[in-house]
Order: structure tokens, then C-alpha cells, then sequence
């Protein structure tokens, strides 16, 4: 029987780690889990590797550190995005992917197939990428597991290299993090990324506002942490008066679903949409983010406004991947 | 909002072209969206490299001219044998490719979501591969790639590279393509394939016979650019009376589908079939071909005739991907 | 007309095939499609290309002796787990896949549309792994195909490279294959793979011990090889008896769907289950094996035993099929 109510963030037992002062900073043979695992200097380690890996790119189209490495990318719900994303990092590094996306989630066997087939896996690779749809998948997987694995999402928890990404993105375009004035505006309820993003954020001095619609606030359990960190913070449910001073609007979408009343909806969902002309009134030097996809939050109109990251987010996570699943094999 | 009556075979911005006279005859960069984008020199040099494709692959197997780049294979429908031939030219060529065949198309979403699924991929990929179900699909999403795209079938629309394949191995077979005759003969309505094959072949001297039941006939549109291109055509009921004297037959299935009555089905559709007797009467150096999947059409038993050039049409359809391949990202 | 009556074991056609005193063993060219193909010179030859495989990718993740070569991995029915044995074999020795695992089994063009399915992949690549739910579909597959194909499981028919990494798992564990006392237990009647492996051990001195709930005992036909073979064997209701008498325990599910009754189930089921307790009663270098994926009839308590094999077998099964994909592409 597997236990299921794990401390989150804690690291694989020591039998495979390195020592800390390790130069690639101790990610050798671990899991990439939850955003806790990081402080600053993990962080900054993984942008400089982040920014080589752009850099061979750029330069080669490939780097050829994991050649004759295999990823098992292991996805038990559908998600195209982060899937591609893990997969072109491996094949930019060389490597070689194997990719099941069919798996068939049955939750009667869940507590029993999961390590199975993770371990079947790692027979035929090197490290695993799971995306599952339970809270705490992730940390019960590489339990079992004797070869890293790296969270691409499970359900409401964490999804850390998408958070990753986004801090990554802020450093690389506004060229700091710290003093920065962020706006998470949309779902802040639901939204995962937010919650990662603010806890990466909360290292840094950060001017954090949260702008969301009553019903879908920054959940207390957040909150709490930014209190905790000391960084001075709002709850906003407009971004009207702070359009034009903030350095970066990360979006998220007001979900259909998440409203018992469609009129509702209807009412709040506008409200919460980034419009050329709500641009025109932001700084010429900030950034608006996304994680994609984006239904109508942003529109279309915005694409060509140097500011839009979004795209630079979705380039920037393969970076970011790159970096970790080099660090964790020992070859960044 | 995305405009959708979009002039067909519009090449794609200047911006990113080369001097026509470029070594690589102005493939570089651009997208490949519909045969009307080819003239008889531009055919002419995509012969030619796949010529050299075939050869690089029979004496080693594959040539690394795209070593590092990844191609992203974008199937908004299955189709197990384009899309199993786009990889396996992607492969002997040393490129990767990241397939994604599990697009859930959404009607609802389609206008947004097709823009910017391309151009996530783009933020991993070199270049992409498009297979959509909607006539139009390729060039609104080669509007707003970044990178080239390559149209590999767009609901009623073009399937551009199935008609270079397809007139590939007829020059290769019959060493010339001006002065033939070629019938066509099954459902020649809907059968996407002859519409383009009959606009390649529009480009040199060719005898045209369509054979097909009264409800299955040639689209007048197509029909209307043959009376254009000043080529003599014949619009026949059986291929009786030209069997012994055609260069080419190309088989298109008659699906039962199509037929509101399914006696109907039933008489018309044996009178469509190639059998060891009809190839009996056949000239000795004609050539068979079929877009395959063939279901009755063709009987086995031809299969092992020299002249059947179906399994040939495949081999040469990996031979044209190579060469497109390479001649858009620059490496011809 | 396809004929499906095919005597089994059969060998492709003496068109492709070298003499027999060829340096690999005669594989080069041949297709795999039962293990009625081997005996124990040829069996001895594969366990010790696989021997060189795991110390290839032991010593460097991989081996290059298939660069340039793709593999068409064609799965009619999903199996996770084959078909990614089957990706990292091929990936670890140099070459490339194309996957597909979508093939939509339509009983009413099954005759027809196997053979061009895998006559139009062969088009694009060098050798096809097919897994099929219909017994004998590998072996019209092969009379049609002009290139190798492996049997990755045809139905109730054969599985060929499983019980090659079973029987593999056994000899590099025991270091040798005859002497030894091997207890089959579980679902007798319908394991694909129980049968296979009797057939392989047939080759060597082995005593046999067959344990089953009554309902689901080995077939008669197998069990008039085993007697033919003139191996001793004993029927049993129970390992209890022999379970510290044994070399290996062969483990297979005993399926609820089995059972008209379900209280039958519940009642037997439990009989056939390996726990710490059981193993404390076994030889201290007995093998317990279970081709995977078990639910519930081996405890995860047990998986920490040394002569837990089931998780080697999963490697195993990776050096087992290089060794094949070499062998018959003449690279071994």
C-alpha cells in the first residue's frame, strides 16, 4: 500500500545525490518536483544554463550533451504543449524520446499501476517526464522511481517547469527580478501557474497585485506565503488604476466552467481581457504574459505589441527544459 | 479576426524570400501550399533532388542534410501514411520530428486556436507540417507562422504533396511526362488527388481521359482550367475503348458514401475495378497507379504486375518530402 | 485472396534468406515470427548478442549499428509497454521509429488492408514490428511484406520476443537452462506467454510443475509437447507443496473476466498470490518472474527481493529485441 500524504518538496533519498557544493549545483540525479525545491541561487543557475542552451540553439539548431539518452515522456492526460515542448528539448540535446500519451487512467488501479509503469519505463530509459491529472502523483512516482523525474503537472499541484518558464521570461526581458511591480490578473483561484509563479516570485522583491473577480481570488493557502515573505502586496479587482505602472501583467483565463451563473460570467469575463487599447496605457517597457492557450483574454490585435511575451514564454520553456534535463543528468 | 477567402497559392511574404534566380530555384523559406505554386521549372528541380534523395537513401540509407532540425507534424486528422512519410523523410534526412496526431479540432475555437497552436510549435520547430480538415486551413495558418509550412492536405482543398509524388513517378516510370495520355477513372468528384494531379499535368502535352460514373464527373472548375490549358480531353462512362491505347491509368475509389442508393453503389461501382483482364489489354509499358488505401478497386492479384506503380507512388512520396524538406529550409 | 490456414513457424521465403552457417546465425533478412524458429544454437546466439547489448548501452547509453535505419513500429492493439521496448531498442542502436499506434482494426478489410498497410510503411522504412489482435496476422503480414518483420503478438497466438527475454531473464540470472525445476502458476489456460516459454524450456531439461485453479489448466496441445519433449511435468492445485523446491516461479494474472462466477473468483483468485510469506519458504536463489503488468497476485512488499526478476525481465527485454533488430538486419 503506498502512502499518499507526502511533505511536498522533499528531494529524493541522498543514495543518489551529489554533494551540494556539486558544480552543476546539485541537480545531478535528482527530481524536479515542486517550485520549493528552488531558491535563488538553484534559480540562477538554471537561467545562465537556460541562456547557453538558447545560445547553441541559435548557433547549431542542437547541442549534443545527452546524445544516446532516452526520455520517457509520460503523459496520463493530453497536453500538446508541454509534451512538444519536453520532447524538442531532448532532440535539441540530442537525445531520444519515447512518448506515451494514450495512457488510460483508471482510477482502480491508479496506486498500484503508477510505480509499475514508471519503473517498466526507466527499464528502457534514462529519466522520466510525467504529466498525471492526481495532486501528488509526481511525488509518489518518483518514490519508486531510481532514475530522475521531472513534474510536468499533476492536477491542482504543481506544474514547476512551467513556473520556470515564466520567472525565466521576466529575467531574460526585463533583465532583473528584483523591484519588480507584478499583476496576476484572471483566475487567480484555479490558476496553477499563478500559484507557482508567486512562489518563485516571493524570493525576489516583488510588488505583487492580484487582480481577479470576487469569486476567484488568490487562494488563502497563497496568500499566506506572501505574507509570510514579507512582499508587499494588493487585491485589486481591476487592473484600471495600475495599468500603468506595473512591469509585467501575467493573464490567465476566467473559465466558463468555474461560474454557476453564465450571466455572470458574461458580466465578469469582459472585464478581465487585455485589448490594444488597455496597451496603449501600459509602460512602454513592460511585459504581458500568458501561459497559453488563450481563448479571448488577449486579443489577436496584441500579437505584434513588442511587450506580448507570450510567445517568448513558449520558446523560453524549451530553454528552461533543456537546462533541467541536462542539470539532472549530470551534463549541464 | 482571421479573414478566410484568401487568394489561393499566394506565396508567403516577402520578407522572408530569396532572389528567384537563388540556387535552391526560391524554395528557400517558403511555404508549400498548393500545386499552383509550381511551374515546369520548379518541378523540374524537385525531380531532380529527389532524384538525388533516392540515391543518398539506397546507398546509405539517409543523408544528414538536416541534422538538428525538428519538424513539427501537425495532424488535425489521422492520416497514417502522409503523416508516416513526412517522418520517415524527416528521419533520412537527420532531422526529428515531433508528431502531434491528437488534435481535438474544435469548430468553436478553430479561427483562434490554429494561428497560435503554429506558432507554439514554432517557438520548438524548424518548420511544420499541417493537416487539417478545413479547405483554406494551410494558408491561414502559413498567414501567421514565422517559419515554413508545408500543406500536407486541407479538407477539400490541396494536397500538394500527394500531386508532386504523383507526377514524380510518372516521369520516372515513363521518362518523359509531355505527349501522354493518362486517364483517370473512379470518383474524379471528390477525389482531391486527380484535381491536382490534372493541374500538374495541365503544365505539359497531355491527353486527358476522365472516366467516371454520370454522378462522380470532373468538377467543372477543374474541368474549366483543362479547356484553359488548351489540352485535349475526353469525358468517358468505361475505360473499354482506351484501355489498350493510354500511357498512365490512375485509380481513385468510388465510395459507397457518395451514392444516396446503395444499388446504385453496387452496379457502378464494379464497372470502376482493375483486374488481371483489363491489364491483359493494356499497353506492356503503361503504368497502374492508385493514391492507396485501395479497398477493391485494384485487385491483388496486379499487385505483382511491373506496371502497378501504387507501392512505387509511396516509396517516391518519402523521396518528394526529402526534397521539399531540404529545398525550404535551404539545405537542396 | 489471402488464405489464412499457414502452417506456423514457417520462415520467409529462401529469396532473401544467406546459408545457414551464415556468421549471424541466419537471422539476416528473416522475419521473427515464432519461437518454433529456434533452437537452442540460435537461442544460444541471442543471449549473447544481448549479453553485448546491455554492456554496450552499460558502458554508452547506446550503439550505433543501426544509425540510418527506421523501424515501422505498427500496433493494431495498444501495449505500452512492447511497443516502448521495441522505440528504446531501436533508439539505443542508433535508429529511428515511426510509431503507430492508432490503427483503427476494422475486421471487415482486415484480409485486404494488412497486407498493404504493411507493404506501404515497408515503403518507408527498413523493418516492421507488427502487433495484431488476430492470431496469424504476423504471418500473412510477412508473405506479404519484402523486408523483416517481428511478431510483437498476434492474439491468443504468439508472442515470440517475450518469451525470448523470459527465457533469457532465466538463463543470465541462473546461468543455465537445463536442470531446471520451473513452476508455471496462474491463468495457464489463455497466457500467451506461459505457453511460448513451455515451448522454449521444451528445448532444455527441465521439470515442469503446472499450477492452476482447475478451470484454467494449460491447453492439452501444449501440454502434448511438453510430453512429447518427454520433460517431466506434474498438474498441480497449489505451489505450496514445491515452492521451496523450485528454481522459478512463473507468475501470471488470473483474470476476473475468466470466471462465469464471481465468487469462484474471489475464491481462487487468492489462492495465486505471491507474498513476503511465500518467498520465505523458497530457495534462496530461486527467480520469482511475471511478464507484467501484475495487479495484485505479487505484493509490492516483494519487489525489494533480490529474486524478484519481473523488473529485469523489462530490461532484459530491451537487449533481447536490439539483439533481434540486429540480427536481422544483419548488424549483429
Amino acid at each position: 500500500m503506498i502512502a499518499t500524504d507526502v511533505a511536498t518538496g522533499q528531494l529524493k533519498g541522498a543514495s543518489r545525490a551529489l554533494p551540494a557544493d556539486y558544480v552543476n549545483n546539485g541537480f545531478f540525479g535528482q527530481d524536479i518536483l515542486s517550485v520549493r525545491q528552488f531558491d535563488r541561487a538553484k534559480l540562477q543557475y538554471i537561467y545562465r544554463v537556460a541562456d547557453e542552451m538558447r545560445s547553441l540553439v541559435n548557433r547549431f539548431g542542437k547541442a549534443n550533451l545527452l546524445e544516446g539518452k532516452i526520455l520517457a515522456n509520460l503523459f496520463y492526460e493530453p497536453s500538446t504543449r508541454t509534451s512538444s515542448s519536453f520532447q524538442a528539448a531532448m532532440y535539441r540535446l540530442g537525445g531520444r524520446c519515447i512518448s506515451i500519451n494514450e495512457v488510460h487512467y483508471s482510477s482502480v488501479t491508479k496506486g498500484e499501476s503508477l510505480p509499475d509503469t514508471v519503473r517498466t519505463l526507466e527499464s528502457y530509459c534514462d529519466l522520466t517526464v510525467l504529466r498525471h491529472p492526481q495532486k501528488g502523483a509526481a511525488e509518489i512516482a518518483a518514490r519508486y522511481a531510481r532514475k530522475p523525474l521531472i513534474n510536468a503537472g499533476d492536477g491542482t499541484g504543481e506544474h514547476p517547469t512551467q513556473a520556470l518558464l515564466d520567472i525565466y521570461t521576466i529575467e531574460d526581458d526585463l533583465h532583473r527580478l528584483d523591484g519588480l511591480k507584478v499583476a496576476m490578473m484572471g483566475d487567480l483561484k484555479y490558476g496553477r501557474t499563478v500559484h507557482s509563479l508567486t512562489r518563485l516570485l516571493g524570493l525576489y522583491n516583488t510588488q505583487f497585485y492580484f487582480v481577479a473577480p470576487e469569486s476567484l481570488h488568490l487562494p488563502e493557502e497563497i496568500l499566506a506565503e506572501v505574507r509570510a515573505s514579507g512582499q508587499p502586496f494588493a487585491e485589486l479587482q481591476s487592473v484600471d488604476e495600475i495599468i500603468g505602472d506595473i512591469d509585467v501583467l501575467y493573464m490567465t483565463r476566467v473559465q466558463k466552467e468555474r461560474f454557476e451563473n453564465p450571466e455572470e460570467y458574461e458580466r465578469l469575463g469582459r472585464l478581465f481581457v487585455v485589448d490594444p487599447a488597455l496597451m496603449a496605457r501600459a509602460k512602454s517597457d513592460m511585459i504581458l504574459m500568458h501561459p497559453l492557450p488563450r481563448v479571448y483574454e488577449i486579443a489577436m490585435e496584441v500579437d505584434d505589441d513588442p511587450r506580448a511575451a507570450y510567445f517568448r514564454q513558449m520558446e523560453n520553456g524549451m530553454y528552461i527544459r533543456m537546462a533541467l534535463l541536462a542539470a539532472v543528468l549530470g551534463k549541464a
